[in-house]
């Protein structure tokens, strides 16, 4: 790899105005990167993040700057095969923010990539893209080094993946987050109907995800279906009767808690 | 209350030699408490176990010492009740550490109690009870105050509670904690089939478990599901073609998210 210092990185354009884009656009800023204009159709929106990043806001894509050394488009990932379409062709490198849409939705662009943080992002929550795992992907060695080095400046940490790899990876990110927040909300709820407060389980959760820090998830499996306790789980189904979404989610998770271990037992 | 200092704890007995026995009876040691004796059907680990915290085995519960100031039933939770008939009628306080179990069960005893650590105990994972919720329950003021002594010279964090209530954490514990966990097992077999390092998920799991700690899930909740972005939807419902269970989590999960976000939509 070339050394990081021999990258220069004239200026970035923004294509999008929302949670990702925001937060991405204010930590590119604040680690010195130039943006040379947001593009976004929603006009206040637009001129919003604009103003918040010291920049331009254009209300259309023809009207982007054709000299910036980056593109980043970050819309619905329904919308970035027109985005990249409209996108007037330009000599600096375009790429897209998705964990799901391929590299191949770029291909109107000679030199194009991916640039996916491995972060929920949430407007309410300020991200800090601090040892955040960057997924990046390019044809090109140049761009993936481009890529690499915007990543390390965000203090972020870039990992070279393709595009198959990354579905499985957004895949899997859905499991361990989305989800997971999904059962929060499912303990927080149970929990209200008694009235006790969700505080009482936060250094549990808190537990849960950093022993796998350190240690192979079914390795440190406990629970009711992990030790086949069938009492223990009609009693908890018995509870939920009044949720019978929740009760299925119990059931199938039984299930499959208990498949894993016999497979993993069988293995062994 | 009356002052802590007032409390004095004779000695411990500790019935069982599993997992909750072993580092309850070590952190409980640590913590400067006596062991009086370790009473365990399996002789092997109950010797083990004494040895380790500098107290006698015992393989009966004909043969435990009679004048402890309390006694602690740490077994399976279908063995609780026959345990508790074949103990002694003791001056001391009787408790069990069940998160499912009611204090009922212990009904031959004068004086009974929960004491109930709201953590994951593993074998292989050191347990340290600094800050973890301890519930406790008794019928009684002065044996409530006992066990919050106790849990606060764990430097646990005591919370009475009754036994309905217990029940229902016991049950949001299952799904923030042993679903939690499946769900990063299942991750983690994801990346597996392509050869990426759990590592990369490392981050956003943490992030996700901290969010919670301050934000209410539902109000932070992300992805796919809750975007209703039903091309994604399809998309990773394909990938997970060769994990027929893990299809039907991702599917419960994605109607599950949708209708809690329409049910707090319609209420706002």
């Amino acid at each position: 790899m070339r050394p990081l210092s021999s990258i220069t990185l004239k200026s970035i354009v923004l294509i999008g105005a929302g949670n990702v884009a925001t937060h991405l656009g204010l930590s590119l800023q604040k680690a010195g990167f130039e943006m040379a204009a947001v593009c976004s159709r929603t006009s206040t929106h637009g001129q919003q993040l604009a103003t918040l990043l010291n920049s331009n806001a254009v209300d259309s894509l023809k009207a982007v700057p054709l000299n910036a050394g980056l593109y980043i488009i970050a819309v619905a990932d329904s919308a970035i095969e027109s985005v990249s379409a409209e996108l007037p062709e330009v000599e600096g490198l375009v790429v897209h923010t998705s964990g799901i849409a391929p590299l191949s939705v770029l291909h109107k662009h000679k030199r194009s990539g991916v640039l996916y943080p491995l972060q929920s992002i949430n407007k309410q929550v300020p991200t800090n893209f601090e040892k955040v795992p960057i997924l990046v992907e390019s044809t090109k060695t140049r761009d993936l080094e481009i890529l690499e080095f915007v990543a390390n400046e965000l203090k972020a940490t870039p990992f070279r993946i393709t595009s198959e790899q990354k579905k499985m990876v957004h895949l899997a990110a859905v499991f361990a987050n989305n989800f997971t927040n999904h059962l929060y909300g499912v303990a927080y709820q149970l929990l209200q109907s008694q009235g006790i407060s969700f505080d009482l389980l936060l250094p549990l959760i808190a537990e849960t995800a950093r022993k796998v820090q350190t240690e192979i998830p079914q390795t440190v499996q406990t629970g009711p279906a992990m030790r086949n306790d069938i009492e223990t789980i009609q009693a908890h189904l018995e509870l939920l009767q009044r949720y019978p979404q929740y009760r299925q989610l119990y059931d199938l998770f039984s299930q499959s808690i208990r498949n894993t271990n016999r497979a993993s037992t069988s293995e062994n």
